[in-house]
């Protein structure tokens, strides 16, 4: 509020940083084509939306054929993923074709003295401008070159740099070819979804960087997604930074969940567990039961089941090494009880792991709260719901959390609704968190570190007002309104 | 999404904070109040609200006067602020009786297999916590201990430890004495509005890195913002961080805009520098114009009508030290033409001050882009629409920008209003900036550094979703969605 000197911020102390002309491009071509993108009517975005849905599908089997040589997750599930993209941007063409971009709040004018008079004010939504698109590895069409991130950007308006991801480079070149080739088709530019191919570490922070880049979105790991955090907090301005950056998902398993028996449960929760290489971020990671005889048989047909399980290989070999290192970590830690452990870590595919502590070791330790990226979970045993109530409170930040049993309204279960909501952005009172619905009442996302911003989502159609910003226009003339409305009439 | 290792953040790598066992109390009060409060129908929140909006009124007389003596702002100015937060609060309620907080969406589940299949899911909004509320020096009732971010953290169902300015000590410490009754009166725990009382710069850092406090609302100086905003992002788990960090407010004068002479709009701008000391965020301070004989006439007519303001004292003799710097600073800078300044920076209230410049030196030197927090104006001489254009480019992050003379329907007047809406939160078509009008349509924020968070507003009815968080709740009983919903029937 007052003498401000912004121009000193910290990134100016700092060495100028190194040059990268290709990122400098891609960023030029994103912001030429944010004047003519962000302005053209909302039916140019629902028409690009649909078209690059169109031409995933087309292509549906040559682009999973690719996928599966570069990710190995199998032609099922990637044909799953490729329809769930398409699904994805259609979805939010009809939302933007529903106006979702085109909301207004107009206060009349009131005459008279304030507080009460006042001008005329309309509320409008705006585009925020490029946004730098950082492609996750465990998700190579529904969070990489076309995934949520790059749907919901383009449905509000905003052209995008799109950062691959290194697991599947060439995935990522044929389906950005195929969005260029949409573009063209439809007269667009092609700085509206620009490319900077592979990008190292160094290049990555300097696209955040770059002046002309107004937002990031990124998916991926807690180290990587930090220090993009931190170097866009870092610039002379600050931007928006969404970033999902880890999540263990807890699962409260209370006694009632298992009054028809412990193995179909059991089962399900160790699919979910194995589900993807347990390489999903809704993957749950820390289960907790009652130490007493039923949560004892619980836990042992878990690890049964979980034994069962046969995950597919691991998305690269340093996320296979990074879960060998953090699983054999949490098991060495002082009150772990290892429940399945394979006997070797060679082959293609990781097994099974499940260990297993007790409430104040949890609590305690908080290497115990951190995240295995893999098919692997640990056991809380807890005395009562006190102590369940504890866990959660230690536990902070997380994507979901899901409460088997507490269907009936008692104060015991009020108390672990609200504990529950406190540190996710998404409750289940059944069913697994593996899965994430993409529909208007989804939120994905959660404090810190599930979100950078937990306040937003990043799948579900709610996701389009990461890239908006509201602006009062105060005693506006017609034009200057329907500038912002793009030919929508509400 | 991996191999979390967030307990190891940044802020842990620092000696141990001090101790500040006051602020532990007040935030433990809060904490405690936010279980009850958080929770309890929407109904007892607007009767807060209502109930401190009373309050206030009922002892304006004595509020007012005590708010004199230690600002000098004048009562006919303090009672219109007066009136004004009371007005906010009331209008608060308002919302929050129209289900402000309660707002849902419900999405029915879909049998079949996904993408288009899916649970049942209902988002639903939950407070975020207890929020510490930083107070602003120049608004001593309106940004202040009740003021527009009390009042919206208390709409949202979060309890509030607020930290006084030290502008104004005793009318902090009797507005919050107010509020403690009204607490007692409506059977409130009293760490609904908890008050840690005056702060050393280590003791409002301690405040923002409290684990009990879930978000930061701050009106204040760059500098100080920003350094609470760094330890917000610096703590093991950052939280979201309100802050409002300073604002040129550009208004540009348009040749139409001078159509009927120069003197009225001189006088009326003069006017708004002045106002209350040119000690408000939204106090234009940079004008540009034409660089043409009418110009000319408007920028003497300008300094004319300058010199004849007289304002009050500033609030406090840093901010008077602060405003004799910044705008000697300005002054001094090459290629600057002071067109008014005083012969001596003695007596209790600083003289207007106005400089000019062309748009070259203006893009060229950060300095001429910084905030006075005073009566003062820089005037920026463009030659043509593109001049101004690349002005407001070079300006970035203001909370407002005014176009007069923009109001026809042509292609230049479109490029500004764009360039305006780029870097703004509000974009007036005539009128003056100072005076933000409470109501849904307000949108007080703008990129970084007029905010933190330019996707949120602090002032008007839209602040409340600053400080509720949406959470999914999939497959939830009745109950447990009601819980969220405190009563409001929609």
């Amino acid at each position: 509020m007052s003498n401000a000197t912004y121009p000193n911020s910290p990134s100016q102390q700092h060495d100028a940083p190194r040059a990268f002309p290709a990122i400098d491009a891609a960023v030029a071509r994103a912001a030429d084509a944010q004047a003519h993108y962000g302005t053209a009517p909302h039916a140019t975005r629902s028409a690009l939306l649909r078209g690059l849905a169109a031409a995933l599908a087309a292509d549906a089997a040559a682009l999973v054929a690719l996928a599966n040589d570069e990710t190995s997750l199998g032609t099922t599930r990637l044909t799953g993923e490729l329809v769930r993209t398409a699904f994805q941007l259609r979805g939010f063409a009809e939302r933007v074709e529903a106006g979702a971009a085109a909301h207004t709040i107009d206060d009349a004018a009131v005459p008279g003295a304030p507080p009460a008079g006042r001008p005329r004010l309309t509320r409008v939504l705006a585009p925020l401008g490029p946004v730098a698109m950082f492609s996750a590895s465990n998700f190579p069409f529904a969070f990489s070159v076309l995934g949520g991130d790059t749907a919901s950007a383009l449905a509000a308006g905003c052209t995008v740099v799109v950062k691959p991801h290194s697991g599947h480079p060439q995935l990522s070149h044929r389906v950005h070819a195929l969005a260029e080739r949409v573009l063209r088709e439809q007269g667009l530019p092609e700085g509206v979804i620009a490319f900077v191919g592979q990008a190292t570490r160094d290049a990555a922070t300097y696209l955040v960087g770059h002046a002309d880049i107004s937002a990031v979105a990124f998916t991926g790991s807690y180290q990587g997604g930090v220090a993009l955090w931190r170097a866009a907090n870092a610039r002379p301005r600050p931007i928006p930074f969404y970033g999902e950056l880890g999540s263990i998902n807890p699962l409260v398993v209370l006694p009632a969940a298992l009054a028809d028996g412990v193995d179909a449960p059991a089962t399900a929760l160790a699919a979910s567990i194995a589900l993807g290489c347990g390489q999903f971020c809704t993957s749950p990671g820390l289960i907790v039961i009652r130490d007493d005889a039923e949560g004892e048989r619980f836990a042992a047909a878990l690890a049964q089941a979980l034994k069962a399980q046969k995950p597919h290989a691991m998305l690269t070999a340093a996320m296979r090494q990074g879960f060998e290192h953090a699983s054999a970590r949490i098991g060495a830690q002082p009150g772990i009880r290892t429940r399945l452990a394979p006997s070797s870590t060679d082959g293609e595919a990781p097994a099974p792991r499940l260990y297993e502590t007790d409430a104040a070791s949890l609590i305690a330790n908080p290497v115990l709260r951190e995240e295995m990226f893999g098919p692997a979970a640990l056991l809380v045993n807890v005395r009562d719901a006190d102590d369940t109530l504890a866990v959660l409170a230690a536990v902070e930040g997380s994507l979901t959390v899901t409460l088997w049993g507490a269907d009936t309204d008692t104060p015991e279960h009020r108390a672990l609704a609200a504990a529950a909501q406190r540190i996710a952005g998404r409750v289940l009172f059944g069913g697994l968190p593996t899965g994430v619905a993409v529909c208007d009442a989804q939120q994905h996302g959660g404090p810190w570190p599930a979100s950078t911003q937990p306040q937003t989502t990043s799948v579900g159609y709610t996701a389009i007002e990461r890239f908006l910003r509201p602006v009062a226009l105060q005693d506006a003339p017609q034009w200057a309104i329907a500038a912002n409305t793009g030919g929508i009439v509400s």
